[in-house]
């Protein structure tokens, strides 16, 4: 596990285990250090180009790899409390050389951008279960969030 | 949810959330009625025409979802005390029109060839970590199964 430049963002290298037939990939284990609760499995596709930000949780943590593709995330730290308050980190993700966990904390601004020639899946394993009232949107280019997709 | 031919096998039909720039995909909440407990979340990448066959699990129990590609899934009952006993029931799995939740509990043989002409990634939520220990092995062509690939 390694941290990030902002404060308790992580990316974890995930194995591959290389088969013939189409490899195993790891996600997330119950007894992996950061673990701490299971909400919801869902997954994002993301068509080559398409971005889909900002988005911000109040209270759900994500764990997300991208099994399928490459991706693109931007990550906004605006929280007042934070050591890294006002940074902006951009992470790939995709195989081989990049397939890693992203964990990202509520109450952290972020979103992606499909970087692959073909559509991308994102896989997320969050804490808790989706609910529209934890999540708060802000358009893609809104101005409040110093990154440019 | 819906049963199948086997006891305790169960299907679950999952949201499909359509959205210009990709789909979200449901694949298990922690306040769905068959939820028990999380172990671990990984991928299954097989290739068109590959066939990953035939495992049994003693204790780890699987909830499959195919966001990606076709895969057909093949169970085997050969638990002497089961209703369903010397059952095989053949599933197909995967976007738009038969993306559902497979859960099989631990006990069974199965396995799983992909149908598509691209490769396809199976999803697994299981009840409890992979541990080698859990895990029993067979032949794809192996007699003791009634079911050809």
């Amino acid at each position: 596990m390694t941290t990030t430049s902002i404060h308790d963002v992580l990316l974890t290298d995930l194995r591959q285990i290389i088969d013939e037939r189409g490899a195993v990939l790891h996600h997330l284990r119950n007894d992996a250090v950061d673990f701490h609760s299971f909400g919801e499995a869902y997954f994002s596709e993301i068509i080559p180009g398409a971005i889909k930000a900002w988005k911000r949780h109040r209270t759900q943590g994500q764990n997300l790899a991208v099994p399928i593709g490459r991706v693109r995330f931007a990550i906004h730290d605006d929280r007042s409390d934070s050591p890294t308050c006002g940074a902006v980190d951009v992470i790939e993700l995709g195989r081989p050389d990049n397939y890693k966990r992203l964990t990202i904390p509520f109450g952290l601004w972020y979103g992606f951008h499909c970087i692959s020639d073909s559509s991308a899946l994102i896989a997320n394993v969050a804490d808790i279960p989706h609910n529209l009232n934890d999540v708060e949107l802000l358009d893609q280019n809104d101005d409040r969030i110093p990154y440019r997709w």
